[in-house]
């Protein structure tokens, strides 16, 4: 465990430490307050990112270490035409571990393979988001208790959504898994998913059309975001986009215990009224996004 | 008090408190250097102010804190069309107090109702710019020994300039002052301020054309920028923006202890060969911005 | 020793404190790891430059300082037209150090002049690069053990290449140095450089035009990119680049010992095949860059 560049990176061991670990800065943040002081974390966001560059650099301040990096490329090397694999190595005397954002795929994996510091991988393109997976199954493993014998909604855009894609695939080693896959025709999961991770992992699963049909069995409701980009014309867009907006007269019909988790931003695809819903935990899922970089920063600079 | 949004939403009472205890930091500043450790500020500007950002900053490090955020909106999710009663629900959760700045007006206002952390305006737009008022206070304070019976000047842009409008507010709750108002026809203090605050409140007030004219007067000159883009022509622009620059010569006019105080960025509305001239406090001023913001932090975090 | 402007402002006894107390830096970096504790740096980049604004950075947090500052003009207060002279009086009162990269020719010196905190130049337009020749000659220093009695090539853009131009100027005053200017006609060193400087101190020096050519006698090899856009037309910039590459084929004829430096960024004037070559040094001098940085931070803070 020396990067983290896709969330398969880890097996289900590792990835039980660093949940493991969250747990216990959650109950002691205290605790941890000094365990990275004389650290340095890079941020290097290639492509504005606020929220996930802030997570990371809370999550070091939280373990009394520093923070360095940049927002943007326009403020970076790469205008310059340096290579990434140049500018990693640079930062390797700068940093003692860094996260990458950037908007080529595979750009952290090739930063990686020069670093003699850890790379963490904070998206890139289309492509995998590790950290917002971790995120997703602290919240879970905090919330519910458990990553088994779960039915879960994903709502929205799942053929694009990497986000959703990460998660399915992380979820499906864990036991008794069931998937509601909630979309419009256009915007269903892609095929080598549905072939290669569901089917051949035997996970039960069904693909709806509408988010009433399924709410009452789920345990769980993962919402994403319809982007109106996605569509091919502005009045399927229009036609469509309602059917995937989760509200308070739709909550009625779920469980008393069901969790609604959305990765943020959200636009309009959850109500404002659902937020005071007890079971909307998308904000408390965002702080976990700091506890479980804690552990991960944790992890890979070998300070626990 | 939890939030600053407003300079009048701190009483005379609470605001001397700040002021005493920036008293305080100025006699002794390392007595704090570490009260905020292990605490971490949030600098939301959705607009540039490098300044204002920059002042913030060094005061919650001053203080032994970190810093985190972003400097322009370009690099944040309000880019994704984020509101900001999402995006400080999540800051909440990574920082522990947080300066906004925004070009909307009540921006700062909005945060602070879905925030869990106090937020401080750090200026929304034309509008509200509290901690420049505080900033403008300590220093009378400090360089007059008193806030009351002063007559004071404010010249340039009375219009539109935030920064007046709020020192006017603030000012009229204290005793015996009397200002003189100084500004082109085009430029004068709006009506609501004269009638509401001024005269509501029976202060005694002069408008005037020509700095001359009251110079040998005043115990504080208060000058601000008067912008060209206000102007409806630039010809009223060129034959009254002289009037308004405060030189050598002007100054000679003056008491031998009156102040000359500017929020800054100055373009040229004080001549450079005034910053020599003793009475010119503006730089001293910036400096004061940083002790009021570090008493402002430790009064919201509690730790003073 | 109050700012750094020009490499030049430094004696040779000043340059050889800074480089021997980077010496015991590289020894015993921890033994510095506080001693900043409690001081600022702002880093006032009008233009960007991550390589040199992060390791001005990573430099004051190895010693336990904080950081702050802006990465752009745009989100800088310049764009409201205030001058350099303003923003340093101002950010003296915000920080104990400053590190400033402008556009413009002069800018810091000027700035230093209205500075109570040092003023470190970190690039003037084509001026000067004080830190980058600190790093140049610390790399010197630790990997060849001397600053004398070497033979030096300078390949690419003799010209208009600042960081050049300061290494010579620092190297002359150094016993038997001996230079190799490999350059196209086009890109020669300017005549006052090889009257005034190379000349005037009678330092004996080659200009050629063929790196294959003096290969074999180099002690050392400081690379530089040679810019499209200085050539007059794109036939001369194809026909010449070429000539400038080192490659694998042309490190054949090297000294075992040779060494090869770059300020980077690089773009293609190095093949990356010769990045595996240990005589490439290039990266572990931007490593030299951090700690030249600490120590003259620590010099200029007078904390040493």
């Amino acid at each position: 465990m020396k990067h983290l560049i896709s969330p398969l990176d880890l097996t289900v061991s590792e990835l039980k430490e660093i949940l493991d670990l969250a747990g216990e800065i959650i109950q002691n943040p205290k605790k941890y307050a000094t365990v990275c002081q004389g650290k340095k974390l890079a941020t290097l966001f290639y492509e504005p990112s606020t929220r996930t560059r802030l997570s990371f650099e809370a999550a070091m301040l939280n373990l009394g270490g520093s923070i360095l990096g940049f927002s943007s490329a326009d403020s970076s090397s790469a205008s310059k035409g340096e290579s990434v694999a140049d500018t990693i190595r640079v930062i390797s005397s700068y940093a003692d571990i860094c996260a990458m954002r950037h908007p080529k795929e595979g750009a952290p994996l090739v930063a990686s393979s020069y670093s003699s510091i850890p790379v963490i991988n904070a998206g890139d393109g289309g492509h995998n988001h590790p950290t917002q997976t971790l995120t997703d199954l602290l919240t879970i493993q905090t919330l519910k208790g458990k990553l088994n014998n779960l039915t879960i909604g994903f709502c929205g855009d799942l053929k694009f959504g990497r986000t959703v894609h990460s998660l399915i695939n992380a979820l499906v080693r864990y036991e008794n898994m069931n998937f509601m896959l909630i979309s419009p025709e256009e915007l269903k999961i892609p095929a080598y998913l549905r072939e290669e991770v569901l089917d051949a992992n035997k996970i039960p699963y069904q693909e709806v059309k509408l988010l009433e049909q399924v709410m009452p069995s789920l345990d769980l409701l993962y919402m994403t975001r319809v982007q109106r980009e996605r569509f091919f014309n502005e009045e399927d867009y229009i036609r469509l986009k309602d059917s995937f907006i989760l509200d308070a007269k739709k909550m009625e019909f779920a469980k008393e215990d069901m969790l609604v988790l959305h990765p943020l931003p959200r636009v309009n695809e959850i109500a404002t009224e659902v937020d005071s819903d007890p079971r909307a935990v998308y904000f408390k899922q965002a702080e976990y996004g700091v506890y479980v970089r804690m552990a991960l920063i944790m992890k890979l600079l070998e300070v626990a």
